[in-house]
């Protein structure tokens, strides 16, 4: 092993130690990497906003698109109990985030089959979308 | 070391070797430890939107939030050059994504001097904030 390597591995054994192994190392490779990632955020208003069953069939949907491969991390999200201020928006139904290595990354993610499925099979279930497409600096 | 986690230190050893550490690091833990995180994204506009000077001195208080202690992965970034589509809300200025670990973590970070020092002096430069917090589901 290199000793850069061998730093990251020594650094990630003891953040799997610790039990702090996502924060740690995201934080830590994003930093040395000084990688440029793109954070992809979509947030569904329901048509029917209280059907329970509307909620579970776009959450199963969302968790379809785990499989596609160019998805470096996914939240799949309702709105958080947060404390309650004018600036915060509670009021979609359910929330995707996706953090993809580069824009490539999610031009593939947007053209694929998984994705043009969950399209086909969901957006019946949703009135409004908005998507945030940020970039790091 | 138990079967579970030398299965997880195996894999964290095959994913540095890929070198794509955060990425399978964090969807591997986030699916095995069943963690709820929650994911706090803010959007600013700027007053004034051409200023590169304020732009930098939004970014550089943003920056300064990195050390508060409960954060376990922060995005800054800026709308990313993705394909335009009229789903797609690419006016504001710059934006803030944060993984707590859970809802008290958020707390801490609103409640923290670095925070509140950042919102003395840097709130005179936008004039609106929208923040989505989802929590995993």
């Amino acid at each position: 092993m290199e000793k850069q390597t061998r730093r990251k591995f020594i650094a990630s054994t003891l953040a799997l130690t610790a039990g702090a192994a996502v924060s740690a190392q995201s934080l830590m490779t994003m930093e040395t990497q000084n990688k440029k990632q793109l954070a992809h955020h979509v947030f569904f208003w329901l048509k029917n906003p209280n059907s329970k069953e509307d909620l579970a069939k776009l959450l199963d949907g969302l968790r379809s698109l785990r499989k596609i491969e160019t998805i470096r991390a996914l939240h799949i999200g309702v709105p958080a109990d947060t404390e309650k201020r004018p600036v915060i928006d509670s009021s979609y139904s359910a929330s995707e985030l996706m953090i993809f290595d580069d824009l490539a990354g999610e031009k593939v993610y947007q053209d694929h089959p998984i994705h043009q499925k969950f399209i086909a099979d969901c957006s019946h279930l949703w009135d409004k979308v908005v998507v945030y497409d940020s970039m790091d600096v």
